[in-house]
């Protein structure tokens, strides 16, 4: 079997379409135009009102063995996926291929709907319950594709993935199709990752549970590529948003390696007026945030920008000045919401914007640094978002892939230890971010360069601070817990992990012993 | 010759390309898809920044024979297209067609550059010297075709004209190509004319006189798009968005034709809650507004919404509360700038959004009523806007027939006599807008209701508003001045008149002589 260009062995065709292998960060250079929708056309006074959600189904054309899409932009508190889908098992409809760009918990009820052959397909993150079941091996007729944020975006665009009705859960639409996330008693922010479906898409429904005159603005998806409009109880419950810990961590191992990555980039000379950057909303991302805030605050320097999934951490940061524009491609709490609203330096993106490979400049090529997480990290320095050491497949990627590959310092945090858990391993379970795009590893114990960049190094042993190999630390959380378990993959594949630019940079194999 | 649906001959070919005649406001159904720019990519770090505007074309590739494409949002205060085919014609590339939204007075040193051969081709709207050079026929290489507001967006998205290097004056840009037109010492407006040459065009080039820091906000053309940005003194003089007479008529003329005209739509009801308008920014629009804005406080009644181009006038409706929404595509004056910048229910929009004949869905069609001009209008209710009766080319469509097809009461107003020339025709000299979708024509002397309208004719009368016909008002001015001269055309097209959805709804010919 091909052996791609960090190690894995990647089969040359999946479910009878052909691979191409990860060959590099950005050795693929793409062919060909960016696709359009069907063109259509409508006359003044056509109007677009669905009487009931299934009814929009019915009238979409929705046949067995198409593909539908979601955004999640109500994370944990989506309403929607459910109710289309439910409302297609009780159509009839099946074989569907679900591209939604996340699942969540809440999620967890389609289970029933891949086991009655509603859903054959996935294509998106699945974070949790969905995920771990596919993990099991023989659920789905092909197996699942995660992309990054980015690489969705790309997907849409230049036609890998064809959509054929997408559904666009709205906090505020009007009669016409334009809708937005940050009106509305349910606004769950920036809903700009449909925008490409609603330019591709061969139909698309707009559903609310806030209908409002027309017109609804910022029209951030546009009454133009919209077909019908439905109306339901409710899309989503904007505390779902909020999901994780989006608190300042208190464990001192994590405000250490907080404050251990600050004072990493800080070390490179990256804390300096018009700098950049884009922290995480995880416990630890956010502690070094706030270390970050007060470091700013004390030299002086502003930020150009900063990029969010975006807190009232940032937004405060954009309001006491040190932060003078937020790029927001999703909402993690109220405020933000609030702040997107009001603010015209607080400026809503959408995928594209942020993180598109086949794109002339995305936004995450101009950082200077990013705080990033992951579940695992081995001596290449290759990164694991996707899969526990277990071999479950968990999270998304997110805009990992889309952030290490642009930023100029990029920083992973993460404990050595998680439970009994060692954390850096000689080879990750799941490739997700290659070696080459990863800067800094940070744990408690210290800072690990990636040898790619000896000015790195050489800075943060001139500023005294604790540069540590990948080597050294596992040796010494191995000490304390062994190596932990290990995993005997099987042949079937359950999960591809695409690189941003369209590769495989490695499939997630059904875990069949341990080791 | 066959005849189109408003009667007009119009040749099966014309410059070997096949023409399709108009057939109907709504006749053609789009087949097939949007068509999107070349699939590019770039690595973090690439810059843009072209060392000049010279340097930019050269690295561009623009070639002989190739189009070249501009927003005109400075209006008569454009610096670019001079500053850019100037140069073309330095670097001796030539037989270019210039694909500019519109032209304006200030480009008539252009004609040296028509006389060499360096622009041989025109499409857009030419208003004053140019039209009126091409008017004389003999100097294109092919008749130039004029297309309305939302027929360019269309003609780029549909692929019916390919841009081959797109050039956007940017009043603010960062070095990624970030532009807009809202900030900056040289501020025109929404540059959103651009944003369907920035998706489409093969080479994309932002040019600047304010070159800012990343992330310029928002971003209008947006940096994914963007090949090349480029710095000049000077991209445009915003003194020159003021055109016309931007100030409310005093002549007793035009006032009485505005009172009628609004008295018309109060008549027909439409004068209440939840309205929506679209006026222009000549005198008579103006004065027209300010009479509206009066009933609608004292009947206290908002807007929804109401359409730009945008003007002091507009703003102060929406600071008073009168209009709850400005959809802009175009500013007109520095207030209308300032309250894009400072507003969000001042929504900038593309030509798209308001206007695209293959879109399901665009803003003229949710319009209550419209206030337009035209130079002359027929019997048959079709308006002229883009020649004079002498048969000169000397006006563009704008957004004339965009709003005249969806507006559900569209008014034309215009004196029934110009110095001695009577302005109802038997005929136009030139149909931009067919009778089918024009309900009323109020001029000085009285409201001709489209007899398609009987309902309007009925509210009209009960009003005890004067409904005169055309034919009695065409003799009345002509009892004064005669039939007026009328030209004699030869054969050759100096200028093709699309209608929105693509087809040819008349054709311009040379003047041979006078009758």
């Amino acid at each position: 079997m091909p052996v791609n260009a960090v190690g894995r062995e990647i089969p040359e065709t999946i479910a009878g379409k052909p691979v191409r292998p990860f060959q590099g960060a950005f050795a693929t250079v793409p062919q060909g135009h960016r696709v359009g929708g069907p063109l259509k056309t409508t006359r003044p006074g056509a109007g677009k009102l669905a009487p009931s959600l299934e009814e929009a189904i019915r009238r979409s054309g929705l046949a067995d063995g198409m593909t539908i899409s979601f955004h999640h932009c109500f994370r944990d508190g989506d309403k929607l996926v459910l109710q289309v889908v439910d409302t297609c098992a009780r159509l009839g409809i099946k074989d569907l291929r679900l591209f939604a760009t996340a699942l969540f918990p809440c999620h967890e009820p389609l289970v029933r709907h891949i086991q009655d052959g509603v859903l054959t397909r996935i294509e998106g993150s699945m974070n949790g319950p969905i995920g771990a079941y596919v993990s099991q091996g023989g659920k789905l007729k092909e197996p699942p594709v995660l992309r990054s944020h980015g690489g969705r975006w790309r997907a849409v665009a230049c036609g890998e993935v064809k959509i054929d009705v997408a559904f666009i859960a709205a906090s505020e639409a009007d009669p016409y199709g334009n809708a937005n996330g940050i009106h509305g008693p349910n606004a769950c922010g920036p809903i700009s990752f449909s925008v490409i479906d609603s330019w591709c898409a061969d139909h698309v429904v707009v559903v609310t549970d806030n209908l409002v005159p027309y017109p609804a603005v910022p029209p951030t998806i546009e009454q133009g590529y919209v077909d019908q409009v439905a109306v339901v109880d409710q899309v989503g419950d904007p505390a779902g948003i909020v999901t994780g810990t989006l608190r300042v961590t208190r464990s001192p191992t994590e405000l250490r390696i907080a404050k251990l990555a600050v004072d990493a980039v800080a070390a490179a000379g990256l804390i300096r007026e018009g700098m950049s950057f884009q922290a995480g909303a995880g416990g630890t991302s956010l502690a070094a945030q706030e270390i970050l805030a007060r470091k700013m605050a004390e030299a002086g320097v502003h930020a150009a920008f900063a990029i969010g999934g975006t807190t009232k951490y940032l937004v405060a940061m954009l309001k006491e000045g040190l932060v003078r524009t937020i790029l927001d491609g999703q909402a993690f709490d109220g405020e933000a919401v609030e702040s997107l609203r009001t603010n015209p330096q607080h400026q809503p993106i959408t995928p594209g914007f942020y993180a598109d490979y086949n794109s002339l400049g995305c936004a995450t090529y101009m950082l200077d640094f990013a705080f990033l997480g992951g579940t695992e990290v081995d001596l290449a320095f290759n990164v694991n978002v996707n899969t526990h050491s277990d071999g479950q497949l968990l999270h998304g990627i997110g805009g990992h892939q889309d952030v290490a590959a642009g930023a100029r310092v990029t920083v992973i945090t993460m404990p050595t230890l998680r439970g009994r858990v060692p954390m850096i391993r000689d080879q990750v379970t799941t490739v997700t971010t290659p070696g080459e795009v990863i800067d800094l590893v940070v744990t408690e114990r210290g800072i690990a360069v990636n040898p790619r960049r000896p000015d790195l190094a050489e800075d943060l042993r001139r500023a005294g601070l604790p540069v540590r190999t990948l080597e050294e630390m596992k040796a010494a959380a191995e000490r304390l817990v062994g190596k932990g378990k290990s995993p005997i993959f099987g042949d079937e594949i359950v999960g591809v992990i695409q690189w941003r630019d369209g590769t495989v940079i490695d499939v997630v194999r059904k875990v069949e012993d341990w080791a």
